[in-house]
């Protein structure tokens, strides 16, 4: 094999804290083993579509450059959220838009540029097409990023630990507000297919109900929660829906009925509280925390997870591995096949520890 | 006039970090006197319907109660959202509920528990029906309390400044994701009808476009700012609105035309979201921080004026003051009649220098 | 085997945030098993010393008396510093005080107020006294504590991220005004036979030189980095030591010679210091974090892995464990014998992957 | 007078947090009036000895330049603390350094340059050399800096609330531990000649002794305070001392007698601890924060502050001030005189609010 001598990084996907400690580590350890390390902006567009980059679509990551990037929230590459290169939206000779495979034109930039090795953060998207690259014979390392922790293959990864700490911030805070108005305060989390978001900040913030979108959920033992509550004189209560949490058969279908098919029934937390105002009479308010869970300075624990993903991104490629993902299996790190860690999501055991904890301090799970 | 030798504290309103820590100061700074100090539960009620607190409806604030306090949000003296005494719903003969001025009924159960004097803890509303039992005679001090900043005859009170401290975080974690989506974000902060909530997070967490109450908004120049953005390559914008922003004259027109009068336009922040996205076609997400910025252990600064406020009306009572408010006029502490501060709102006054900063700093304002 | 009635509490060692999450984690699983569960006041005192504690040595650890303390540093059961039962200062007939092992008086104690299991959270001491108990029969649950993350048999326990958080917060803030002043930072952090704080510390916040108890330092090789970075125009530096860092053979010979024996030549980072100051002429603070690190709010992880901790302990009892503490294996939890927990200490391994981490980074470890 | 084209930004002194946000919206606000804005590196030397910076000693301070630093510490215009130009630092024929006046160089430089006026950021030394410039014809407006809010003719300056809140923070660590190990912590703080940290910090954390440069302290009523807090079975205590405290009279004649002239007798907060420590035999640790104190990212306060004196600056300058100061005056700006802002240093009044709030709360000030 080839010596390399330079090494790309690109980002795919939403936002994640910690991108920055990654890019800042993969640039370092790169700059020690005698490498050039070149950044590519908005995920592949930096190298793709390099006439909309007047100033570069590509940028030299110098120890330098990503001096003081560690905590800042956001990536120095620009925008995660573009294109996927395999499915690229490209004009057609009639003036519509098809979808094409664009990966072999990508992979001639990456030659043209020579470099040999790509590093890609991202979750299951950006890692399927730096698989496909790797098959087509380029260096390829991915490094695991999603804030849902639902990526398998790895115990744990960047940015959840944030947005866990971040969402349990906001239950801490509601809490005393919810306790001096007397409401329930249902929040909404991020969490489309796995739960870990929600389990966690529910359990830390000692929260009265958790709904998973592992756990198809039923109303009455939320509500039968909720009565024992007030029944011992609590007047308030904290309620944690995953966006993806979904009632287990026609849970809402008088709702539903109700309101008619046109108008919008919200999120998943919004629709919980209309359950839960309706049934129990009680004043109920919803927050979705959506947003705010993406951003911000990664935790302490998110930047050392982070510095370490890059460093031994870099080590793999130094180890002449390919097609792997650098994993976390406390306390090591550990290379899984990009297939094994893309094939399928990791969604919460329902016999795992946590599960067991929340049923153990008497957290309704809406079973 | 009689010595003192017992006083009650009662809070009112909504919930408000710091209101333990004036507690906390009002019950060692009583102490200290020699006098008695006696929390009142849930507002009134807790002297009111004794019938209700099977434990009890006032607590003995001893030294020992209210160690170890200052530092968490919501209040040890229960619901702050209650019944107003001058318009109690009240059962009548016939079975229906009426509005009853029962403050002299309190004002009895005062007297029985042998309460010299009372102080009160609260906003516009709460301070009102203090002074209104000032007037009858009572001995009351006002403290006073308004997340918004909104009460006359103080410059600053407790609260405001860690509302306006975790909406600034909030908007910081913002920043990257909506620089790394390439989206517009519209915060919508509390602020009904004055926009110092507004105000202070849009400036010090460098947002693009601020929308008060007090500025009837147009929408042509938030568009004008958001096209400049763009125009100079920035992808995303930042537009914080107060709950309580108008646009100016019929901005919302087309769109309310379009609706129909029965859909729920949603608040003022997904409003000002919709007509962006409409206008400029760009991503654009709307996040509602208001339920967040009520709760939460209070910033240091918060911590300390209240608990200044809190020893500053132990000391109004002890050299006989009455139906005053204690205020800070930084450095100071000093007393405004309780008529005063209730009589008008403190809005945003449009030639003060935080406004003045915001448009050297290119901020929009809506007009 | 007899049924559970009635289980015992007792937290042992130094400060930690995350005792109060286990003792209410412990408190509530033990009520939903139909237990009782009584908190042990400052060690064993409360049990073993009665005569001490008016108000009773034993606290009932109901449900409401274990709300809303999760997140507060510090326990509730008091000093955790107390006697070793097994070698309990005893006075003597002549007046002289001797070590006594009482653990049987002890026993014999439980066995009067019909406990029928004891959780002991603790480290090294606490736990070792624990198994000791499990030997002569009492059913025994460790739960492991240690600030310094040096127990063996977990890959982590509660508190450790809390410490490394701050740590690495306060370093954070020493970057800007080391850059700022031009100087050298030394910061001596926890960890007197495992590095383990000083090196997640200094990797997450990019420090340039981490010194640990498991290597010992020569000065050269961190002169010479600190030479480089002046080289490079960058004109300060922050240097992370543990309180157990050494150095190798006589590195400093020349200074204790000079200073004589009689001075207090201070702790480890004093003395980093004073011989950087003295080498290379640049102006060099120490600071010690030591007191900082061990109270404080717990973080996020912390709090969850505590309550997972205290209901995991609860479980193994009701499965019939005895002997055995709970540990982390992430993602899960498992059991593991007392004796092995205590027989040997768990420092950084030399080829762990933090410690590559490191290296790959451009950190000296003064070797 | 000229109309202005360009001014220039200079920081000095030690760091504060805010220094940055002050620049931003020095340069927003320059640019929005048509100047260029040019940033100093390091004090004046940027300018004053232009071969020491191959890159350039100044900065053009575009918006570009500055986005995204508000909420940073330091300052992006280098090391503050440098050679004072009345007195600075130049060798002689004879090889040896005297303090030579330069200053009429320096504005010669100025000309040069073309630079039409000066926004200068700094304490007492600062604002008085840009007195001087004032004095000699270049217009100059001040931004007060100081951790230590020891400077007239302003209410409050940036940065001071966040070292309050940081010091607040650390205490609130030590009390679990404090307590938990049953000890007296001694804490040391900031203010050499004002006690101004001392005192909010002690009053928000709920100190039970502050001691104050302001106040020559007695050691027997502090001890008398810890003595009383021993009889109410309150085994543990947190005292705050200004690093300027003093005993009042000969308090530490016998302990300076005894370890003589030549030890070191460590700082105002090491001598509490050991004459605590002799007197009551108990255990008691000192924490010295002074280093992190500096540095670290502004509060939303000290960031809004900041911006606010940053623009403030401008808008004085495009009014036709010099000579003056910008100062805080809650809710307000104004200007003073540098000429007032430098004669006096703005200790804390003996008769307060904040110290009546402290003596009423039962803190023990030493006196």
């Amino acid at each position: 094999m080839e010596p390399i001598r330079r090494i790309a990084v690109s980002t795919g996907g939403g936002d994640a804290p910690g991108l920055n400690a990654v890019i800042r580590a993969v640039a370092i350890a790169a700059f020690r083993h005698g490498w050039e390390c070149i950044g590519i902006r908005d995920g592949y567009n930096g190298l793709f579509l390099p006439e909309q980059y007047p100033q570069g679509g590509l940028i030299a990551l110098t120890p330098d450059r990503v001096r003081g990037i560690t905590h800042l929230g956001g990536t120095i590459l620009g925008t995660t959220n573009r294109g996927n290169p395999m499915k690229f939206p490209t004009p057609q000779p009639d003036g519509s838009l098809a979808e094409v495979d664009r990966t072999d034109e990508l992979l001639g930039r990456f030659r043209e540029h020579h470099i040999d090795a790509l590093i890609s953060i991202g979750g299951d998207g950006s890692l399927t097409i730096a698989n496909h690259f790797a098959q087509k014979g380029l260096r390829v390392i991915g490094v695991p990023k999603t804030i849902d922790n639902d990526l398998a293959g790895t115990v744990i990864t960047f940015g959840f630990d944030t947005a866990v700490s971040f969402a349990t911030e906001c239950v801490d805070r509601l809490h005393s507000t919810a306790e001096s108005h007397g409401r329930v305060m249902v929040v909404e989390v991020m969490g489309r297919y796995a739960g870990w978001i929600a389990l966690n900040t529910g359990v830390s913030s000692s929260s009265d109900v958790i709904l998973l979108p592992e756990i198809p959920y039923q109303m009455e033992p939320v509500l039968a929660t909720l009565r024992a509550r007030a029944a011992a004189g609590k007047r308030y209560a904290i309620v944690i829906v995953a966006e993806g949490a979904k009632p287990a058969g026609g849970g809402h279908a008088v709702i539903e009925k109700r309101l008619g098919a046109a108008e919008r029934l919200g999120g998943a937390g919004e629709r919980v509280a209309k359950d839960i105002a309706e049934a129990l009479g009680q004043e109920t308010r919803h927050v979705v925390l959506g947003h705010l869970l993406r951003g911000g300075s990664p935790t302490t624990f998110d930047r050392l997870i982070s510095l370490r993903f890059g460093a031994a991104a870099v080590r793999a490629l130094a180890e002449g591995q390919s097609g792997i993902m650098v994993a976390l299996d406390p306390p090591t790190v550990r290379y899984v096949p990009l297939a094994d860690a893309t094939s399928r999501m990791k969604t919460v055991p329902l016999d795992c520890d946590t599960i067991r904890t929340a049923r153990e301090l008497g957290i309704c799970l809406g079973d």
